[in-house]
C-alpha cells in the first residue's frame, strides 16, 4: 500500500505522461492497465520472451497483443542493463535501444522481508524466507510465520516453494492463528492458483505446468483447445485452454486459461483447482455436473471440453 | 427449436405487443427477458408464492425485483383459470383477477415425450418416462434410452428422479453410445446443477435444497451469506449465497447463489458442485486453492466465505 501511495504521489509530482515498467509478470501487467487508464502512455520490458511468464506462450503471446491493442509499448526479450536521470525524465538503456520515461517502475519478484526474524534466530530456508513447517511454526519456540515471509508447502509437489501469493498468505495466517491459540491446524497447501485481469481479458492457471510436472517425476502432457462457447450466442467469445495431466494415469496435474472478463475464466480454474485437490484424472471431470445455460456456457463446460480432448488427443490407455 | 420458431412466427404475423407468460420457472425468466428486450410489454404469472420456484425465496425475492425494475409485471401467488380468445387479443382469468395480451405462452414444466418407447414395450418410471439403468439400458434388448425422456440418477439422493437438462441429455447420451458400441460406461449422476441468466443477474445452484435434504434423511441446516467481494474495487458487486449442509458431519449438500452477470457466479456453482461430487465437507472447501484477483474476487473467495459463515453459524461440532 505504501508503495503505490508513493507511485501515485509521484506521478502527480512529476505530472509524468510516460511510464516505463520493468517486469511483465502480474504485477507489470496490472500496472500497465492502470497507468494507461490514468491516461499515460506505457511501455513494458520484460527480459524473458514473453509477457507473463507463469503461463504457457501460446496463451502469452495473445495477451501480448492484447496490451499493443490498449496501446502499451510491449518489449519482450528486452534486458535492462541501467536506469539514469537527465533532469526530470529518466532512461532506461536495455540491450536493444534506449527508452524514455517520466516514471519507472521496476516490478521484477518478490523478495521476502525477513529481517526481524532472522536477527531473532529463525531459520531461513529456500530464497531466504522463513522456514515453517504445514503447522507454520518456525524453529523458535511460540513463534509462527505466514504470508510472502515463508516458503510454502505445495500441494502436488509435497515440498515447500516460495509462492507468495495473497490467497495463501490468508490461508497460512489462519492456520497461524489457530495454532498460536492452542489449536491443531495445517496448511493443506497451495496449487499456485492464480488470476490476473488485463484490460478485458483475463488469464488464470492452476497446478503444474509441462516443465514443473516432468521435473517433479511425472510424463506431463499438455494439450490446447480453444472453446467457442454457445458460437450463435451474442456477446460469445472463445476461451483458450491448456490442461496438463499425467500421460499414463491421466491424473490431472495443471490448466491454463485466457479468456474475455466475462467468459468466468478464473472460476472455471477454480473447477480444475478443486477437481486436481481430490486427485482427478481426465475422464473424471466429464462426470462433473457442473452449470450449462446458453449465455455463459455450452451443455459440456469449457472445462469438459478442454479434458476431453486431452484423452482424444494422448489416447483410450488413459 | 421447432416451438421457438412458431413463437417467432406468431409475434410477427401478429405485430404483438404485449405477452403473457405462465409460469416463472427458467423457461418462463428467459422468454420474460427474451419478449421485454424485443420490445413487449410483459406479464409473467407463476402459482407459487414466488419465481424461480427451484431457488429459495430469499433469492427468488431479489430476482423478482429485478424483472420488475426491467418492466415484466410479476405476478406470483396466481392461479390461472383459462384462456379466452375473443378476436385478435386473448384474456387469460385468474384467481387474482384477468390479464389480456396479444400472445400467451405455457411454460410450466416438461413431460416426458414417451409414446414411440411405450408402444415398443419399454418401462415406464417416475412421472412416466423411460425407466433405465446407470447404463441408460431399457427393459429392451438393445434399446438405450437418455436426455429429457428418461428418469436421471441423482448422486446425492442415490436414486432416480425426473430432473430434465441439457447438460444431463449430453452425459447420458454419451453414456447410452458407448454402451450401444459394445463400451462400458456408467452415467455418474446428476446434482441437478443448474443456472439461468435473467437481465443483468444471474441465479445458480447445486445439490440438495434444505426440503429435499431432509426428506432424504440428512439434517440439513442453510446459512445465508452476502459476500460484498472487494467493495473497494470500481464495479465490484455483492454475491448472495445459500450453502446447505448436514448439521453433524457438516458434508455439503448443496449451494445456491445470485449475482450480477459478471460475478461468476455460474462457475462458483461449480466449485460447489465438484466438491460435492468428491465428498467434501464444508472445512474442506477452506483448504480449496481457488484463484483470486482484485477485480474478481477476494483472497478467500466468495464460496469460502460462504461456508466459513456456515461453519461459524452451526458452531464448532461440523
Amino acid at each position: 500500500m505504501g508503495d503505490m501511495f508513493a507511485v501515485v504521489q509521484s506521478l502527480e509530482e512529476r505530472q509524468a505522461r510516460t511510464a516505463i515498467i520493468v517486469g511483465a509478470g502480474y504485477i507489470g501487467l496490472e500496472m500497465a492497465e492502470a497507468l494507461t487508464t490514468r491516461g499515460l502512455a506505457v511501455t513494458l520490458l520484460e527480459q524473458l520472451d514473453q509477457v507473463m511468464p507463469t503461463i504457457d506462450a501460446d496463451l502469452a503471446a495473445p495477451l501480448a497483443d492484447h496490451l499493443r491493442e490498449h496501446d502499451v509499448n510491449v518489449q519482450h526479450g528486452t534486458k535492462v542493463r541501467a536506469i539514469t536521470a537527465n533532469g526530470g525524465a529518466l532512461t532506461v538503456d536495455t540491450d536493444r535501444g534506449n527508452h524514455h520515461g517520466d516514471i519507472v517502475l521496476i516490478v521484477t519478484g518478490v523478495r521476502p522481508d525477513t529481517e526481524l526474524a532472522a536477527t531473532a534466530g529463525a531459520e531461513l530456508g529456500l530464497r531466504a524466507a522463513i522456514a515453517v513447517d504445514r503447522h507454520m511454526r518456525t524453529n523458535l519456540p511460540d513463534v509462527y510465520a505466514a504470508g510472502d515471509c515463508v516458503h510454502t508447502y505445495h500441494r502436488l509437489l509435497d515440498r515447500h516453494v516460495y509462492l507468495p501469493l495473497g490467497s495463501t498468505a490468508h490461508k497460512q495466517g489462519r492456520v497461524a492463528g489457530v495454532n498460536a491459540l492452542g489449536g491443531n491446524a495445517t496448511f493443506a497447501g497451495s496449487l499456485g492458483t492464480q488470476a490476473v485481469k488485463v484490460f478485458d481479458l483475463v488469464t488464470a492457471g492452476t497446478g503444474l505446468r509441462d516443465h514443473a510436472a516432468r521435473d517433479a517425476g511425472y510424463d506431463p502432457v499438455t494439450v490446447a483447445t480453444t472453446d467457442d462457447h454457445k458460437a450463435y450466442y451474442p456477446g460469445a467469445t472463445p476461451i483458450r485452454i491448456r490442461v496438463t495431466a499425467d500421460r499414463s494415469t491421466g491424473r490431472l496435474l495443471g490448466a491454463q486459461m485466457l479468456g474475455s472478463r466475462g467468459a468466468e475464466v478464473a472460476k472455471r480454474i477454480d473447477t480444475f483447482a478443486t477437481a486436481i485437490s481430490y486427485g482427478a484424472t481426465v475422464a473424471d471431470i466429464a462426470d462433473l455436473d457442473l452449470s450449462y445455460t446458453p449465455p455463459l456456457g455450452s451443455p459440456w463446460d469449457a472445462v469438459q471440453i478442454a479434458t476431453d480432448t486431452w484423452r482424444r488427443t494422448v489416447g483410450a490407455s488413459a
